[in-house]
């Protein structure tokens, strides 16, 4: 069987104007900010005008941990959203926007894949509508303010030794991980060692992500702790009074922006934070203004349920008051095969075994995010390969954990393939079933809290962390900051900080390396394991094929 | 008397939709790319559709050596527009863009000011369109594949102390002038020093802005020279096959920007390299578009005549083929009175006899305008404080050089106080006495281009530069570089390298202190002076109030 790739689905795209799609939510075109005539964003004045209205219902669609057979859990957020339009819903899709850097490495991310993706996918892979840039911009005015004020003279007595606050750039670029500026002599300031992020790891990113409006957004900017005196005294973003002027440059990057699935139906992409030292989601802004437009609003978490729903459900929810009404857990038979054992290169040959092997990771994420009390479905994201019997396995053994598996045919045959699932996730949505709450409460200590997670989600066996490392959690508990949530950063591909260690793993113990404070977004990050904040190109990066042809389509990028 | 700001006046502005804007040069609305509703590019198809159209009058508006009272450039080339428009001819401006890092620095600058401005102004002083952080990007992604091609095994034996590609940000941070990337170890690479400049200083941005398309673009991006081997043969960026996704990253910065001024009239606002170590003009696809669009077209040329205009004719002219139809030369009473040595506190009161003593820096400029072969008129731009004696002064002197002297009031009355330069400038475009030609032959040696440039426009005695500048000279001659013209990087505030050095000096001798190749944007820079490009901020940053107010306007940028 010949496939169409997934850039040629999205080349025949019949996409209609982007005030046709705005209108279906019943945004006036005043309100629609258009970046071409596919992209556009929301504007404030709209969006402040909406409040008062009765909320839709949240569907997190969240996965088993990632194996590289690969999920689709944007496919399936995508083929939901279609889903639910076509059985007459009126639904809105909510993702992340893609980091430019990485797609001049290694081959660039679509925005869902087959017939459930979201246009334009060139623009979205670039520059979209400049909201990285802003926050690049943002990000290193502040760090150019702080040099600026030590080279003045250093009137908050800034320790250059512990300036925290880095510089970030959206590029895959090694050379900037370590570096030391200010040389030169007396007109350049005084050296001392420091290095650039990529930009999706900015403090900035996952600020934007979560701030309710520009005012919650200037007051989180002042928040940040960017150095420390001598005296170990924090000095905050407000200090070198950075925060108004952050603000400035972002406040169109705080606007939501509308593009749409192939369907036409709208989504909404913004905001792209981390998922390891940040929490990995969307951006609240868009998913609320999602909630007052729509009937249902789909949106997806990094990596696996774990990771990414724990801190959907403990960081993104608890503080924007968002309470979902389902959840999609998605597998596939070839990742619980390679959950089972199998290897990447054996994944064509049925094996109802390993199948039945691998569910046990399945059976795990079903379990914690029920613990949130949130109903739960799964989707069986179908490839060509299942056999009837692998997909019988499945479903068996889903059944037994009291939820039920759906198989979904969105990435060959758009909403036609998912209805299933979307008649299921109305059911749950409105049986009145979900109750959520998060997993521990704000006043629980910080320790503490990495520990719930560990253990009632990871399912070790204890938490390993150095005394210094509880001290430090301590002395933010005594400087206030004890009620802030954990983010935590571990390997995405294990319930355990072993990432070949698959399946549904116990016994294990969690060691934490390092704590960071995030303050102005508002987390405390546990850091488990090695966390890369900048990448590196490849031996032949796909920027040496990235080109315009012909057509002036871009080739290389997909 | 009171006078409203100009962020006052450009805040009252009854915008049309930019739409409105297009249809008045027939610019089809799926041509029109908008973003937001006042700002629109214009797609490469529609460009490529104009081929074979005649071309309008190309108006060159350029000053005087400014001075710290001012000239008004840009206000004189928007009030021109405007007034041509007025008078009946479809007349089209087209200038610069801003660069967003200094705007925190000192108090950012506006697209012209009082009636005669381009809006809408705040977007145009932060993020506009995007084009300078894809500059930033394309710039960047080169930097990287550099450092990860050396990382890789270094198959072209790039010589890393001989990298002479640095990277840029739209910031001025000091800090980043002078570093030492690639620090921490194995895995992040060989450690070396180099730096970051300002994005306006990038080789990308004076590439764009003299490409004539795409194609074009890629062919130059290839050209830029990078480093050198050990035996310092040249390095390319198409060698590290970094031209394709670098035109990826740049394709949607190629399309003019389209908004309006205060009076509706399109302006083309596009493009903007530093005026010293590049050309300092707007896009040569900008300015070529507008030329198949309006019958008239007015730009501007970055610092006075002796440099903007030299260049505007010796690099963008020469190699666009662009022939300018008139001139006008920009200059004030007050500037006249500096000139004449009179200090800014004593500007207010009138002194007829210290505007005749300024007066030759006017005349020298109007002649060696009118040495290219292009017609001359001065725009004396009216001030308050400017006497009927002041004024008549210049009107003399301008005279007695064969020229005409116009008084404007576009400042305070927009096109209506501008009619009769706007009248002056038909006369002279459709007088058919342009017969413009270059300063110096393509053949002429390098060397002796920078001869010519320094005796027959800053009417020095002498060129001085060191053996090694001569040999390196002769070294690009020899490697095909010899038909490059000239960019001279000197002091903008007299015609010698003094800046104290007012009025029309003679006698003095111009030193090259360094040449650099530009091999993609296609001249070599003669440097004369001390060039910073890389700015920092001052003691107290305009970012320091730069906020949104309770309306959502920006406060402190203008």
């Amino acid at each position: 069987m010949a496939f169409k790739t997934d850039i040629e689905i999205a080349r025949e795209a019949k996409k209609k104007p982007i005030q046709e799609i705005g209108d279906k939510l019943g945004i006036p075109t005043e309100h629609l900010l258009p970046y071409g005539h596919d992209k556009a964003k929301v504007s404030q004045d709209f969006i402040r005008s909406l409040e008062g209205r009765p909320d839709g219902k949240l569907i997190l669609v969240t996965a088993i941990n990632p194996t590289p057979a690969g999920e689709g859990k944007t496919t399936t957020t995508v083929g939901l959203g279609d889903g639910l339009n076509r059985i007459g819903k009126k639904a809105v899709v909510c993702i992340r926007e893609a980091s430019l850097g990485p797609n001049f490495g290694m081959k660039g991310g679509a925005a869902g894949g087959g017939y459930a993706q979201v246009v334009p996918m060139e623009e979205m892979n670039l520059h979209f509508t400049g909201d990285f840039h802003a926050i690049t911009s943002a990000h290193n005015l502040l760090s150019a303010m702080i040099d600026n004020h030590i080279y003045w003279g250093n009137e908050l007595q800034i320790d250059e030794r512990r300036v925290t606050w880095r510089r970030v750039m959206d590029m895959n670029d090694r050379a900037l991980r370590d570096i030391v500026v200010s040389l030169g002599g007396v007109s350049n300031g005084f050296p001392r060692q420091t290095g650039f992020d990529i930009t999706v790891a900015s403090e900035v990113m996952a600020i934007l992500c979560l701030s309710k409006d520009l005012a919650d957004l200037q007051k989180r900017l002042g928040d940040i702790v960017v150095a420390y005196r001598r005296d170990k005294s924090p000095i905050y973003a407000r200090d070198v009074k950075a925060d108004g002027a952050m603000t400035v440059l972002l406040k169109d990057a705080m606007q939501p922006n509308l593009v749409q699935t192939l369907e036409n139906n709208p989504a909404f992409v913004h905001g792209g934070p981390f998922a390891n030292i940040a929490h990995g989601c969307n951006s609240v802004i868009a998913t609320k203004t999602a909630l007052k437009l729509g009937e249902y609003v789909v949106t997806e978490a990094g990596f696996g349920a774990d990771l990414g729903a724990e801190k959907f459900f403990d960081i993104k929810c608890r503080k924007a008051g968002l309470k979902p009404a389902a959840a999609v857990i998605v597998a596939t038979v070839r990742a619980m095969k390679m959950n089972g054992g199998v290897a990447k290169a054996d994944l064509g040959a049925e094996n109802v075994e390993a199948v039945k092997k691998g569910c046990p990771n399945l059976g795990r994420h079903i379990a914690n995010v029920k613990s949130f009390g949130v109903p739960v479905v799964v989707a069986i994201n179908h490839f060509y390969s299942d056999t009837d019997a692998e997909v019988a396995a499945v479903k068996a053994y889903v059944a037994e954990q009291g939820a039920e598996a759906i198989l979904c045919k969105h990435w060959a045959n758009g909403s036609a393939g998912i209805e299933d699932l979307a008649r299921k996730v109305v059911d749950l949505a409105e049986s009145g079933a979900a109750n959520f709450a998060p997993l521990y409460p704000d006043e629980m200590p910080l320790f503490q809290k990495i520990e719930t997670i560990a253990k009632r989600i990871y399912h070790a066996d204890e938490v390993i962390a150095d005394k210094s490392i509880r001290d430090q959690l301590k002395a933010w508990e005594a400087a206030g900051y004890g009620n802030l949530p954990i983010c935590m950063a571990k390997t995405q591909y294990s319930f355990s900080t072993d990432p070949n260690l698959r399946g549904a793993p116990t016994g294990h113990s969690v060691p934490v390396r390092e704590v960071r404070l995030s303050a102005g977004a508002g987390f405390i990050v546990a850091i488990c394991g090695e966390i890369m904040t900048m990448p590196g190109l490849p031996k032949v990066p796909s920027a040496e094929v990235i080109r315009l042809n012909a057509e002036g389509h871009v080739e290389g990028l997909f």
